[in-house]
């Protein structure tokens, strides 16, 4: 019955999250903007009038892709939702892959993620100090495939460097051609 | 770059097929309508003005989501593509499975697709005749999750209901909680 919940991050100069970098890692930047607001569900993600240079980027919560039962059994079971009152410190990840990436079979898809790259694993190593989510977005035309959402406290701002210092460097990395990286701190 | 091809499916007054029947198989049906086109691409998909009854399905063309490698090779081998001149009949088949599915893991829904349910084998014991080409919909928020389209020749019709009949008397089709069967002629 129920789609999956759209969620909509909106940049301009309104919302809890200031902004405090947006750096490109590959490819194009995103324009700078002050402040970000995360909206969720149908109809969310306009931008006011007054904010002409903003930008907003969607995404669905939507099935897994990729995981097993048994690693989602253990993501559960370490891991800990958004919203943590210590978790002051966000990052949102979008990244988009190349058609290469997206020729491929479902089962060499799965080998490089994870049985040749550790992406699950690797994450998983990190919980439940970073909180994550992700938003799938290539089926709604957008200029990235995913969004991903961190949060995390200040004192594990280095552990979050090591995380995507650690996925950038994998084989699945490769194939991504375009990532943004936009740091943020609770207002 | 490029994002999946949109296709979009209009019921109406017009286009080159002519509906034959609309059966519901699960759950609710889709009004009746006289003729059916088939569009591709990002902007199609608007009904004319004259057609306030018809309706319009929309799906996209997407990546892999169980198939192997090695199932691809050997679909891409026999496979013949659609539009062709002897396959005047057609079949689409709307589905929407239920939350009970895509609360399942990847391994988990590709074990009941394909290492239980054969899916994939048994599409392919009906190649070339039976033309197929499978539509996403659920990132969408469209009423279906998948819209799929065969194409035949008359006489292939009984290897059609062959096909289908197997499909739904498959585990894999316990989850689908909505299922609308679409016959249609080249006119």
């Amino acid at each position: 019955m129920t789609s999956p919940t759209l969620v909509s991050f909106l940049a301009g100069q309104e919302g809890p999250w200031r902004i405090d970098r947006i750096a490109a890692v590959t490819g194009d930047s995103l324009p700078a903007a002050n402040r970000l607001a995360m909206t969720e569900g149908p109809g969310s993600g306009s931008l006011a009038p007054e904010t002409p240079h903003g930008w907003i980027l969607r995404g669905h919560l939507s099935n897994l892709r990729y995981t097993t039962a048994a690693e989602a059994g253990l993501l559960v079971a370490q891991q800990e939702g958004l919203h943590r009152p210590h978790a002051t410190r966000a990052a949102l990840i979008p990244i988009r892959k190349s058609e290469a990436w997206w020729n491929l079979a479902q089962d060499q898809r799965r080998y490089l993620l994870e049985e040749q790259s550790h992406h699950i694993a690797i994450g998983m190593e990190y919980l439940p100090p970073i909180a994550r989510r992700l938003h799938h977005s290539r089926d709604l035309g957008e200029s990235f495939d995913f969004l991903t959402w961190f949060e995390y406290a200040p004192e594990h701002s280095r552990l979050f460097e090591d995380l995507v210092r650690r996925l950038r460097s994998t084989e699945e990395w490769s194939y991504v051609d375009r990532e943004v990286d936009i740091r943020l701190t609770r207002a």
